[in-house]
């Protein structure tokens, strides 16, 4: 038996290449899910028209008519308009507004954020229970990006932007960040700034032996270079040591700054655990303020559907008022 | 005629050099004030006794019985206890609870905070009339220190550690700051970042000129750098230039985190105006992502008073529950 719809959110986390659509209960438990591919060329419209096709799909099965819908988008995002703001992942996309579009045609609360946020919101629920008070979420990905909980709530900031971490910087005069700024922690951190790095010191001198050097730049996956470290490749282990030392200033900077009582890592290269989080760690035991650091619990997140799950418990969480 | 002494403040402010005392009302304006030398040699103990004579000497003139007592410490206070954890400005007072000294001697609320919290909420309440939402408010004296305010309130974080800006790093294996750390922001942007990085442009080839070459490290003070930079000097410029570039990517990073309606920058370093702020506005409009920069403004405060009516305001408004 399923809950009642009202109890029941649908999730959909939009990225570059593809979309995951998840129906979750209040737990984050999903029902339903579909991965379909995103096809920016098509426009926003169309891809509004498909996820809302995927819904009524479902509603035949289910029982969704009240369930409120969470949309996540790579980009800048205007949560109280519902309007995306700039989409570099997401060419022609920006300033579409996508909750007119989706609440028009479901009838039903739509919340919109950028997909970092949700992605929060979800390891906040679904990973911590909600136990702590103040969250910083990093997500590792093709780029780096975070959400803030403050006191137990999602904080957005001034115009939704807050949890930019991965533009935060950790050098000056720094690596070139895809952002047009320099020393992004994304430059190092993210996937692409882990493979750029890698083909710099395979073209660097003096030429060290590595077996990376037969794969392209598209082929130095942090998969790939979690393996090759592991394997003892000098190369992708000096790689993973910068990135945990930009990775490390980043967020002794952040927790700083927030004093949180959790720093939780989600994402795909988060799952280079011990090339990554063990330096992390390490280095948070070595910072010379010690009150913030030992108060600090830092944790990976191994869910991959944190951020389409986040956006239905986001959906179900902020439309809680129509509920009563 | 003054206001009942429930809607009067007592404001302290420990420094490790001179503790300045204050009554303020609830729009912080000071009725007295007195400045004392700390003397942290004699104990933490003697000076609350001297605090305290000082606030019975003001009782026999104005009716401040009922007035509470905020009291800024340099160092990392525990707010919930009313202690100090560990005070490197103020040695040998780490351990003492100086909230039940001082509740016990004078009857009634006392509140203990660092004093970079005390001055945020004293700009916040006297220079923005508690207007923006978000604060970032960033200290720059001998160090660089901070506090938020989030959502109209002080933000304390898990361990009253939150806003320690100015131990967030801006560079990988960057100057050594005397936290222990290298590459915080203090290194390059407090007070004797400026004198050090004086120092070594002086001591380095090729010898530029530099009347600055005479003096002292301790006579390299923001104010005899800020005017020889005015006066043309090569040296003082390039140490206002690096500064002015540490404190923008500092900042860059904490608007892109916390996405702020306002940065409020206090303290002496602040005063440099010209050679500081015109450059950190340059920086913020040359962001790349634009959004979250469009949205913040950014002030200099100029009031010197803000750490001890920060605290007598602190006080008013955290022992408000008391008065109604």
């Amino acid at each position: 038996m399923t809950p009642p719809s009202a109890l029941i959110g649908i999730g959909i986390d939009v990225g570059g290449t593809n979309t995951k659509i998840a129906v979750a209960n209040s737990e984050g438990k999903i029902l339903r899910e579909l991965e379909i591919p995103t096809e920016p060329s098509l426009g926003p419209a169309r891809f509004v028209r498909r996820v809302v096709s995927v819904i009524h799909l479902w509603e035949s099965e289910l029982d969704l008519e009240h369930s409120p819908v969470g949309l996540g988008l790579a980009g800048d995002v205007d949560s109280k308009k519902g309007t995306m703001r700039a989409a570099p992942s997401l060419p022609g996309w920006s300033g579409f507004n996508f909750r007119r579009a989706l609440s028009s045609a479901l009838k039903r609360p739509v919340v919109i954020d950028n997909d970092a946020n949700m992605a929060a919101w979800g390891g906040y629920v679904v990973e911590l229970g909600r136990r702590p008070s103040t969250v910083v979420a990093v997500t590792l990905g093709t780029g780096v990006g975070g959400g803030l909980i403050i006191n137990g709530k999602l904080y957005r900031g001034a115009t939704g932007s807050a949890g930019e971490i991965g533009h935060s910087r950790v050098e000056l005069r720094g690596l070139a960040c895809r952002c047009g700024a320099r020393g992004c922690l994304e430059a190092y951190a993210g996937a692409y700034g882990l493979s750029r790095m890698a083909k710099a010191l395979l073209a660097g001198k003096p030429r060290k032996p590595s077996k990376l050097r037969r794969l392209s730049p598209a082929e130095l996956t942090p998969r790939v270079l979690a393996e090759a470290a592991e394997a003892g490749d000098a190369v992708a282990r000096e790689v993973w040591r910068r990135a945990a030392a930009a990775l490390a200033a980043g967020l002794a900077g952040i927790v700083l700054i927030l004093n949180p009582e959790m720093v939780l890592i989600l994402g795909g290269v988060s799952r280079a655990g011990k090339l990554l989080l063990d330096p992390l760690s390490e280095a948070f035991r070595r910072e010379p303020f010690r009150t913030p650091f030992r108060a600090v619990s830092l944790r990976a997140a191994r869910n991959p559907n944190l951020g389409c799950v986040g956006a239905a418990l986001l959906a179900l969480e902020e439309s809680a008022p129509a509920r009563n």
